[in-house]
């Protein structure tokens, strides 16, 4: 049998500049009801942009909700008016400068299924040329350029904890891999 | 210089069973005032379990948020006074029944940086035994398991989107190629 749950109210909690609380009652598979708390968000995307030094591009930021600084790859909420592809161009301009050729797409990533609704598209491409940065003006970003492997190595021994950066970093690596494969 | 970002307020704006929201005023490095929407999450624990057939168990379930029926690896909210590692094992029995042995760390997983601070602790095990499942009274699971090299596959076509599952079977993978070689 297929699962599913249906919703039986939904109450709105917070409507933020990010996210969208609500509090739902949903009928379970068994007639029962069970609370559902969602975060709602307008999705995102992320870019592993490499350079012609096999260097991908990542940005150093502060991340208020672990009081930490992260090293991520680039990446943005998703505009509305834009394709998840013309965000990700945005968000890597914007952040980096970089403007990249060949994207391909290294599919979606559901962050937290839990509570969450958010989906992030994320993208390879090869760094064309720079522009001028500009940042959101709340965001004060280093660039760091790391070669991929070193960038696995990183994912491996968790200095990147962020997940769409262990996921991008780890498929931009295998699709180079096969790449190179189908180049001999 | 480390970027910063210092709180000012925090408003609570929601406690609910799983999430707790508050949105906060925080002061930047360069002295301006911006807000943050913050997610608080007990944080979570996801387990790859391999069989002795080089499967590993997976969770078929509904997934509120998304309204889909998501495939997984087994993985659950932190509960406290245990350990990441006991939650783990907790949960994979509950929702599998396997009992693992060789438990080794696939390092930790930060889902949603921009507003979240959820960590996820990813293991993987080898399945040593089942025992009775008992997932919790509003969880309806299937369990499936797929050969690692076929999830590797579908984490590459979009068929496990989920993050902590995309992370931690490409790790896993990773970590078993390892271990092959170093068998040689």
């Amino acid at each position: 049998m297929e699962h599913f749950e249906k919703t039986v109210s939904s109450k709105d909690i917070f409507n933020g500049k990010v996210i969208h609380v609500t509090h739902d009652e949903a009928e379970l598979e068994d007639g029962s009801i069970a609370m559902r708390e969602v975060v709602g968000h307008p999705g995102g995307v992320c870019i592993a942009a490499l350079t012609e030094d096999d260097e991908l591009l990542f940005v150093k930021q502060f991340r208020y909700p672990y009081k930490e600084v992260l090293v991520e790859l680039p990446a943005g909420k998703l505009e509305k008016g834009q394709t998840p592809l013309e965000n990700g161009k945005r968000e890597l301009l914007e952040e980096t400068g970089a403007v990249g050729r060949e994207y391909m797409t290294l599919g979606k990533l559901y962050p937290s299924p839990g509570y969450s609704d958010e989906i992030v598209h994320l993208y390879f491409c090869k760094v064309d040329h720079y522009e001028q940065q500009s940042p959101d003006e709340d965001e004060f970003i280093d660039i760091i350029k790391i070669p991929v492997n070193k960038a696995v190595e990183m994912v491996l021994n968790g200095e990147l904890p962020d997940a769409k950066t262990q996921t991008a970093v780890l498929k931009t690596a295998m699709l180079l891999q096969n790449m190179k494969v189908k180049e001999l």
